[in-house]
């Protein structure tokens, strides 16, 4: 998979680009990824990326001309363009799984404080991470990239996948690891048990409880 | 306000700490900042933090002393703490307002194969970012606490918050900026009218109007 990001702030990815997952995912060649730098498309010993909002009002709205030029500087027939901003869908698991099909992602990240409305139907799609605002679509960027790559076949032990919240509609049941007996507060017996029967049958109705408890909204 | 974050993966906030919102807070004094590793709290010469999980099943769960250890390390009376997992609320802008006037934030970064079960009752609430698994409990940290500073007074101007997505119940309406015409798309003329009341008017009806579209849950 390729998955170039188009941002105006590239050294946000530094540490990112060196996580286990990403970079194992690059030297195993299962992974290119690229940062674009906007400004690299605005001309001009400016590089104005930005310009105050028509009708008035507070921010910088990002120009049309950088971010098109620096799309089409890497969309090719085969890629998938997804900006990032709060009007957008919001992303869920299944959207992780049907990214990860992809052969080529492209990511605008969006300051938001906002950017041209123009821009918005050259993308395939507009997604946001959640109800919330960040600063721009940096570490949205990250989370979705993040999300989609653990679901790339070679990155991580597909187990692991399995069992976890949201696979499977539930929230994951609870997980307790050595000393059984940790200041008085000791590990449910039947994890002790080795009957793996009753184990399993423990950690369905404890992710039921779990999700009827915190998140009743996802077993509607 | 002070924002503690426990983690296994301390190199991966990097990036995150020199971000302009964040470095400009920590120079002008309105926020401190501090990583804390796991790793340092461990026992022995291979500071092992994670264990397998009782009753089997793919993974490592952390365990509880070392991660309780660096809680009680920076635990105060007004400590507010927050652990990040996918079993949690799901933050909204809300819980960003709220989180804002705390004095001393904690955030504990789980890995998200698993925490040990016995951790959650130490922590003040329980937080995901949204219906998605990521590697880790680091990239929601990042999310929330840039969400949480956003707001905090003296770190960006008011007024660029005040007519944001999710500020008043609504996505926010279409922005444009310069030029007028950018290869034969427009900007509606209204906004180059001058005419403020008319351009509130359809600013209003058009974040209406896109909120109806893009999230009408958010009308309801």
């Amino acid at each position: 998979m390729r998955i170039s990001i188009l941002t105006i702030c590239p050294e946000q990815f530094g540490s990112f680009l060196e996580t286990p997952l990403i970079s194992r995912a690059e030297n195993a060649g299962i992974l290119k990824m690229e940062i674009i730098d906007i400004r690299d498309f605005a001309p001009g010993s400016f590089r104005k990326v930005d310009d105050s909002p028509y009708g008035g009002g507070a921010g910088m709205i990002l120009r049309c001309q950088p971010v098109l030029d620096a799309l089409d500087s890497v969309r090719g027939e085969n890629s998938h363009v997804v900006i990032l901003a709060p009007s957008g869908r919001t992303f869920t698991q299944a959207d992780a799984h049907r990214l990860s099909e992809e052969e080529h992602l492209i990511f605008i990240c969006g300051h938001y404080e906002g950017m041209d409305a123009r821009i918005f139907p050259h993308s395939d799609e507009i997604m946001s991470i959640g109800d919330y605002i960040v600063t721009g679509g940096e570490l949205p960027a990250m989370v979705i990239s993040d999300a989609v790559m653990r679901l790339v076949k070679g990155t991580i032990k597909e187990e692991s996948v399995r069992d976890e919240s949201f696979e499977n509609g539930l929230l994951e049941y609870p997980q307790y690891t050595r000393p059984a007996d940790y200041r008085g507060e000791k590990v449910p017996a039947v994890l002790l048990s080795g009957d793996h029967k009753a184990i399993e049958k423990w950690r369905r109705e404890q992710a039921l409880e779990l999700t009827e408890k915190h998140r009743p909204d996802l077993l509607i």
